[in-house]
């Protein structure tokens, strides 16, 4: 089964990041044939700086390296290394119409929230349609806020493939429900916009201060705490179910301090990262590797697309004279 | 001075195709650096099925080396093999916005005409940029129909270059206000949808059977004539001004049917195409040799275009790690 994801690269990955999405698509690494791409076209809706995607592209990258992504078990790349896609977004825009795109609720809640409707935005949801093709892609794990996409792509494939041919594979949508909502310094969402997170890869200090400042409420070392609260809830991810009891006793056994619970909890995060941290940071003194790794994915990804490109451009006559 | 034109690759051209588009295009290599492509992409918006649209580029491409152009001093290639463009068309997206795609004429009219209104009849500005602007191309020759997108590729340029620096050259619209109006066999403007084409391409018997055809009224071999209408207008394409007052003195002095000077322009039409007609027939029975030119421009035309977007991907900062 090939499964297929893309990772925008926004800046530095937090804790709310990591638990609703980067450790569940590692983990299909596996189960399943992983192809893993950073969509740095995509990135281009929101990103204007140059030197602003250059950043987040390297730094998704060494984030998702460390992590554990491994390129000879799956196949990494980032996205405009296999431009090919950009020309199956053109062939691919032929089979939907302006009225369809402008049913997407992802472009309508971007201009929402004052984001250009630029002609890139719009057509975003082909570019990711061709994504997916590109690749031959069986399965596509999708957000809620991502399923009309997928319908979308399913929709162009069905006509594609009605008008020139059974060349494209109908992709099915992994729907996950139960997506952990993670919460932030301040017992909201953990999110960017909030200022409220928890960013795994900072220096210890920066870490240390982030751990600190998570709210609680003002009960002493002798008080009888609730197990509740953005303390308890983000120590709990990463403890199994008698860490969690265990734990929770913590809170209710007088004599431990929120401030003492802290720094385990600092501990627990520096332990459960602590190999990615180190391989973050030799990765990072090695781009020659990191280039190497994603110039061998590219070519692997190149290996499922220009294939299928080249039945594509049969099938549609761009072949001409053949 | 860089001269950039498309041709659209749509069945078999007329002499209303040649007079107001082709020879101008093909007088451009005596003057300019002209760089001419087949549209292959922008063709898909209206050609689905893919035997057809091969075989009109195949049909494009053999008329147009027949009649002149010349794969050495010009560079002539097929949009789409050199699909840099479709790059530079995702890229250029963001620079304009669907407000503004909204207003182009050219959509709303072929949608009025019953096209539909498709995701890449939508953006096919956009393409048009990419297109003008991934070869450096100085002038733009343009019909008024098409002012509107020049205007569209300008303003992209402006504001991708105020991002992003000084990388896209602003090209200059030709408009030529003055195209030659060529009547049909009818008298009406001659167009495929009439139905009163002469394929100066056909068979001899078939050419012989258009110009038998074109309307006169019903004045005999000894009345005198009036030197107007289709015959007229038609002949005189073919003539400088001394020929054009021999016609008119023919028409007036009694003595020679119109069936006498409808062969006359047979002739007429056999001389002007007589040597494109061969070179066509000859290419025809020679795949080899033409697919060896369109790969020999495709390469010279990515010689401009890939240099440029190299540029422009290190600008928008999809050249990480470099």
């Amino acid at each position: 089964m090939r499964i297929l994801s893309g990772i925008q690269p926004s800046g530095r990955p937090h804790l709310g990041n990591y638990f609703s999405m980067m450790k569940r698509m590692l983990e299909y690494q596996e189960t399943s044939e992983l192809f893993c791409f950073v969509a740095s076209y995509h990135a281009m809706t929101t990103v204007e700086k140059g030197e602003d995607l250059a950043r987040n592209i390297e730094g998704v990258v060494l984030d998702f390296l460390a992590l554990g992504m491994d390129p000879n078990r799956s196949t990494f790349w980032v996205q405009s290394d296999v431009p090919e896609v950009t020309e199956l977004t053109w062939i691919l825009s032929m089979q939907i119409t302006v009225p369809q795109l402008e049913l997407a609720h992802s472009f309508k809640d971007k201009v929402a929230q004052g984001i250009i409707p630029s002609g890139g935005l719009f057509i975003y949801p082909i570019l990711m349609a061709a994504d997916i093709l590109a690749f031959r892609s069986e399965k596509v794990p999708v957000g809620k806020d991502q399923k009309q996409h997928l319908e979308f792509t399913r929709d162009i494939a069905r006509r594609f493939n009605n008008v020139y041919g059974d060349i494209l594979t109908m992709p099915e949508a992994d729907i996950s429900e139960d997506v952990a909502v993670v919460p932030g310094l301040d017992g909201r969402k953990m999110s960017k916009s909030y200022k409220n997170t928890i960013d795994f890869f900072a220096s210890e200090k920066d870490l240390k201060k982030a751990v600190s400042s998570i709210i609680t409420d003002s009960k002493g070392v002798d008080d009888v705490k609730e197990p509740e609260g953005p303390l308890y809830d983000i120590y709990s991810l990463f403890l199994d179910e008698d860490g969690r009891k265990a734990l929770a006793d913590r809170f209710r056994t007088p004599g431990t301090g929120y401030g003492h619970i802290k720094m385990d909890l600092l501990k627990a995060i520096l332990e459960h990262f602590g190999e990615a941290r180190e391989r973050r940071a030799t990765l990072e003194k090695d781009p020659d590797t990191v280039r190497d790794m994603l110039a061998a994915g590219a070519k692997k990804a190149r290996a499922v697309a220009a294939p299928l490109l080249e039945d594509v451009r049969k099938a549609t006559g761009l072949r001409y004279m053949r």
